[in-house]
């Protein structure tokens, strides 16, 4: 698609403007350009005011670095929640997926992603101090790392741990293994071995 | 995802603004929404004044119906391509489809749409009035109706000929046949039966 064919620039701004976003290619986006031209300019001016709005006002927890609408975010100020334990976590993506799974009472340490050399992701453009200082004012009874299987999720945990471990704090990792529901045959070896390794009693699944 | 796990309202609307584009899913719409949030204040702010000033200002083409930055296009205002040669097309993406070929020195017509019953689209909400306008002032010497190969596009090209077949003007359908780059025993039997049917002398494929 050459610019010249685009039949107006107002039109060739907007496919510009969206095909920045991730995953959204020039034919994507001129098809939701002309999807918002249909739509009621209240609808557009709706939208357009929207991510303005929450580009300009939108905070980051103090405590935790989670997004907010407040200095500090609804976990961390809940009363209810265990203020010792400490699930340090990728991005916000991973609390929303683990507070979906109504299963953890502590609260949260957001890093803000993971080390990535490729990326240029090293340990210094991380939440790492904050969380240092967290465990060296001896606050946190536990640390539950829940970082991505991959290889950069790996390499954080075990930076992490190599930093941390001089301040006695218990860490810990989710369990990895099977999914439920996934059948053994079409388990990749490694999780499938892990496994194996990491059995648990019995009594712990039921 | 319930909507009360998003830890932030701000960002809660604008995924939902995000979500109701079209093949634009909730989990789709958190990933641009947190992509949007990682980038410089400006950008966010030029892509939102970017889809306002579009959705406000931008025009369409008093002549053929295209999108346009003035009240008539660049193509209908181009005196170097022949005013009585219109390709009728269902929307804009099928002009631009058609000037990227390079192949055609007409101008178009837009229709914005066939006539889709299912969806709530008969005749009426169509450009068809001022296209016939065109055809009954005698300007045209043919049209070349060009929608796509659905049932939809057939039955609105249908629909256009017997309403100006009245007219006596010479009316033509793009070609349909095997794709250029397509295997035979991969094309479906209609294109194939069709594309035999309609077969070429030699000279016009070289």
């Amino acid at each position: 698609m050459t610019p010249s064919t685009f039949p107006s620039r107002l039109l060739e701004s907007a496919v510009n403007e969206f095909s920045k976003l991730p995953g959204i290619g020039k034919k994507t986006a001129l098809r939701l350009v002309l999807y918002l031209l249909k739509q009621d300019k209240e609808m557009v001016f709706r939208f357009s005011d929207t991510l303005r709005l929450m580009r300009d006002e939108i905070k980051y927890c103090t405590s935790c670095h989670n997004i907010s609408d407040s200095d500090v975010c609804n976990i961390c100020a809940d009363t209810n929640r265990d203020h010792s334990l400490i699930c340090v976590v990728e991005n916000i993506r991973d609390v929303m997926a683990i507070e979906n799974t109504q299963q953890f009472g502590g609260i949260y340490h957001v890093l803000g992603g993971v080390i990535s050399p490729m990326d240029g992701i090293g340990p210094d453009d991380l939440t790492i101090g904050p969380l240092e200082e967290k465990v060296k004012a001896g606050d946190v009874s536990e640390l539950i790392f829940a970082l991505s299987t991959t290889m950069e999720g790996d390499t954080t945990n075990f930076y992490l741990y190599k930093k941390l471990s001089k301040h006695a704090v218990h860490m810990t990792t989710i369990a990895r293994g099977v999914s439920v529901g996934d059948e053994l045959e079409y388990t990749d070896e490694v999780t499938l071995g892990r496994s194996l390794v990491n059995r648990l009693p019995f009594e712990n699944t039921l």
